[in-house]
């Protein structure tokens, strides 16, 4: 059975998904998308995913996106590594942790990154700037989630990981760009100095399988 | 064991939760918090939810917030009449479709309604009806997920139901008030006219079991 993600190289959304694959030990094809080439209005993806964003999967008969809807797919269909909770109390803390990653951190992320990327910040200052305050107020919250254990809620990695580990990289990897930009006062904490136990956590991450494959390939071409 | 929700009155959010509890039959306690009271910043509340936020489900030694990871627990805890699909595809298209409610019609929605509410619109106009033409593309995009099925992911209510009837209802209610606010152009349909089939589909969840029990309070009180 054929098996495919379709991603934007970078997009945390996706990379969440690709990471999950990895831990669950199922292969998969990636295939990228390249937003300035239109990849994602093209009529052939639109039929797949109308909402042209990315991830999309294909899991034989299945196509699925939202990609907290594809990582709850995924453990219905391939239950053997559970990502979403082994117990009912375990998957209403994986869950609510999952959906605050998205709709505090990530929210917080587009809303203080898009306008800085897409040059369109010029009078938007303040508003960005309000945003990566909530930005660094979700980090630390998220750092919280720890409480001693290896990943965000236990001693396994969950969707909670997945999900978290994409936006903190890509904070770490923006973070000393955006200093220099006027009129933007990101105060990203250095994790290793700041935050050394998500920074070792994140190192746990990076160790996990299928860890390679999900790396956003622009990444690794600019290294 | 107890089990209560706490929630706002007319919160979309909570609302889902009581009418998924409603579903599954289940008994619960409902504690009305009122925003203007501070109620959801009170102490005690915040010692359930930090984020201060509606709703919260306290099941026995389960406390657990963010609405969909409340949706996720009780389907675990409760499976007798699943909400969130009987097979990996099932699981797949309601998630996807609960998703898409909270990150495209849920914030337009907000986007729109929340200046007008708080009567802070003033010069904000065009990007509130921004997010009423995403509301009402939106609201076009759900009818059609009822492709011919009693229910918006097929025979059985789900979570999607659950999820869709709260905003759709707030907007049929205030549809009329927003005709007269200067410069606001909500364009709302009339359900009944335009949009028969989803207004056959609200008098359906209507009469599902508990939908009495979850219905808004000062609705009800301003009826």
């Amino acid at each position: 059975m054929s098996r495919t993600v379709y991603f934007v190289s970078g997009s945390p959304f996706a990379w969440r998904v690709m990471l999950a694959l990895g831990l669950k030990g199922l292969d998969y094809q990636a295939k990228r998308l390249v937003f300035d080439e239109g990849d994602t209005q093209k009529p052939e993806y639109l039929a797949l995913n109308p909402r042209g964003k990315v991830p999309t999967l294909v899991d034989g008969e299945v196509t699925v996106y939202e990609s907290l809807a594809i990582l709850a797919f995924l453990d219905r269909a391939y239950p053997d590594v559970p990502l979403l909770g082994e117990t009912p109390a375990d998957a209403a803390l994986v869950w609510r942790r999952a959906l605050e990653i998205d709709n505090y951190l990530a929210s917080a992320l587009t809303g203080a990154a898009r306008p800085i990327f897409t040059q369109t910040f010029a009078g938007k200052e303040a508003e960005i700037n309000e945003n990566f305050a909530k930005v660094r107020a979700e980090i630390e919250n998220t750092a919280g989630w720890l409480d001693g254990n290896d990943f965000m809620a236990g001693s396994a990695p969950t969707a909670v990981d997945v999900s978290l580990y994409p936006p903190l990289a890509m904070l770490r990897r923006v973070g000393p760009q955006l200093a220099g930009v006027p009129g933007i006062e990101a105060n990203l904490p250095d994790f290793e100095t700041d935050l050394p136990e998500l920074a070792a956590w994140m190192k746990r991450v990076e160790a996990l399988p299928g860890f390679d494959a999900a790396y956003p390939p622009h990444w690794r071409e600019a290294a």
